[in-house]
C-alpha cells in the first residue's frame, strides 16, 4: 500500500493510491484514521483495514491522483534523524572536506518545521552560498521500538520514502556553524511522494536512487551501499532512544553531491533536483529566490 | 499567567495556576482549547480570555495542584533549539575539553520524545558512562517568527521555563559521538514545572539560575550573563528557519557543570538534580538506572 498526506477543504487527510486515484481512508471507513501518524500507531490491523477500505471505496472517497494537492506522505514528523557519511564513496567524498569516517552512524537532527512535499519550493536561505542536495531513502517507523536487536529491527519500520536532505555547505563546515545549522532551514526537508509500505519494498537493499539537477544524473547508487544498513541504524538508535510511529530516518546520501564536484557547483534559483527511487516514484523540488 | 499541561482522566489537559489550584482552562471555558501549543496560537486575545476564565473559574474546572499530575508545560514541543556555550565561564569550562567559542551562536537539537516533567525519573542511559547536567533558562516561542528583528524578538517571546539539558559527555565529545548524540536519549530533556508568561517576567536578564546535586549547589548565575542574548539567539535563528507556537529554546548553561569539576563527577542513580529560577520554579529529577 502507498500512503499519502492531502489536502482537500484546506483539511489534512490520509488516503492510500489505487491506481491513478486517491482513496480518502476516514471517508472510505470512518473508523480509520484521517491522520497519518495515527494509522500507523494502530499497526498492523488498522492497516488491514485500510487495505479493505481502498479496495472496496467507492463515490467521494475517490479522486483523481492529479486533482488533489499532496502534501508530504508525514507532514510534521515526530522527529527526522539523519545518518550521515554512510556511503563509501560519499565517505570519501566528505573525509577530503574535513569530515572523517566514524566507526559508527553519525547522526544529526532536522526539525520537523523543515518538511516540504515533491512539487514544493526549495527556498535559497539568504545565509548560505553554498547549497546542495543529497538525494536519500528515508525509512519510516511503524511501530514503539526501544533497544530493538538488529534481526528484528525491520520489523518496526512501516515503510520507505524519498528524501533530499538540503544542506548549507558553508553553516555546516565553518568552525562557528556545525551540522545542525547547516541541515535546519525552512524548506530543508523535502520528502515524499508516497509513504511506501512494507508490502511494496520486502527489501530495501534492491532499490537503487538517482539523483538529478536540471536532468542531469548526479547520484546513482544502489541501497546495497549503505555502510550501516538499516536494521544497524534502527538497533544503535534504540539503545539510545525511543523511535516512534511516524518516526522518519533518512538513511545517508551516495556520492555525486555539488560539494565534491570540480569546481563545487551549488543549487541556485531555477535549478530543479529529482531524487527517484524505483518503486517509490519521483521527489522532484525547484529551487527559488528567498 | 502560570500555565501548566496536566493529566485528568488519562487525558492531556491545559491549566493556569491560581494560588494552590489548578484551573482547567477548557472545563473553565469551552471555548478555550485543551493543549497548550493550541493556546498560544490563538495569540493574546485567548491569552485575555484564558486570563478571565481563570479568575472566575469554580466547581469542577479548579482543582487542588497536590491533586493532579503535571506533565511538561509543553509535552511535545514543535522543536527543541538549544544554544550550547552561551556563559563565558562554561564556555571557557568548555574550552578546557576541546569545544572552542564561536563567534555566533552555537545550536543544536533535542528531539521532542526527549521531555520529561519535573519529577518524573532522569533514566541513566546504559550508553554513557558520562552522565551530566545543565541547568538553563529555556524560552518559550507564542506566535510565528521569520527574519525578526532584535528589538522586536521579545514580543515573540511567549514565556519561560525551566531546562535541564542532561548531556551524555563521553557521547558528545567522542571523534565518532557528536552532539546530537550526546543530548539525545530518553529522558534527557526535563522541563518545567510551569511555563510563566511574560506578564510575570517583564525581564529575563533579572532572573538567577542555581542547580543543585543532592542539596549541594553546583551552578549560580545571573542570566544576565548570557554571551548571545534572547534577541540576539531569536534573531539569529530566524534569518534561518520558522520558529512558531509552543518551540522551546535553551538558552545555554553557565559554570559548574560536572565534566568542569577536578575530578569531573557524573550522575548516577540516586543523584537528584535540581533547578531553581527565581520565579520560574523549580525543577527536580532523581536519576535511575535504566
Amino acid at each position: 500500500m502507498r500512503l499519502v498526506t492531502f489536502l482537500a477543504g484546506g483539511e489534512r487527510r490520509v488516503g492510500a493510491l489505487r491506481g491513478d486515484a486517491v482513496v480518502d481512508l476516514n471517508r472510505a471507513d470512518p473508523a480509520l484514521p484521517s491522520d497519518v501518524v495515527a494509522l500507523l500507531e494502530g499497526g498492523a490491523a488498522v492497516l488491514d483495514r485500510a487495505r479493505r477500505a481502498v479496495a472496496a471505496a467507492a463515490g467521494a472517497a475517490v479522486q483523481p491522483l492529479a486533482a488533489v494537492k499532496l502534501l508530504a506522505p508525514i507532514p510534521r514528523p515526530p522527529k527526522i534523524i539523519c545518518v550521515g557519511r554512510n556511503y563509501a564513496d560519499h565517505a570519501a567524498e566528505a573525509a577530503a572536506v574535513g569530515l572523517p569516517p566514524t566507526d559508527r552512524p553519525s547522526i544529526f537532527v532536522k526539525v520537523s518545521s523543515t518538511v516540504i512535499a515533491a512539487g514544493e519550493p526549495i527556498v535559497h536561505p539568504r545565509t548560505t552560498e553554498q547549497l546542495d542536495y543529497e538525494g536519500e531513502l528515508a525509512v519510516v517507523i511503524g511501530r514503539r521500538a526501544k533497544d530493538v536487536a538488529k534481526e528484528d529491527a525491520l520489523s518496526y519500520v512501516a515503510g520507505y520514502t524519498i528524501f533530499n536532505d538540503v544542506s548549507a555547505r558553508d553553516l555546516q563546515l565553518a568552525k562557528s556553524g556545525g551540522v545542525t545549522l547547516g541541515k535546519n532551514f525552512d524548506s530543508a526537508a523535502p520528502m515524499g511522494p508516497y509513504l511506501v509500505l512494507t508490502d511494496e519494498v520486502p527489501d530495501p537493499t534492491k532499490l537503487t536512487l538517482r539523483t538529478y539537477v536540471n536532468g542531469e544524473e548526479r547520484q546513482h547508487a544502489s541501497v546495497a551501499g549503505l555502510i550501516f544498513d538499516i536494521p544497524t541504524i534502527i538497533a544503535f538508535l534504540t539503545q539510545q532512544l525511543t523511535l516512534e510511529p511516524g518516526d522518519v530516518i533518512p538513511t545517508g546520501t551516495p556520492a555525486g553531491v555539488g560539494f565534491a564536484r570540480k569546481p563545487p557547483t551549488w543549487l541556485k534559483p531555477g535549478d530543479v533536483v529529482r531524487v527517484d527511487i524505483d518503486g517509490l516514484g519521483v521527489l522532484e523540488n525547484s529551487v527559488i529566490a528567498a
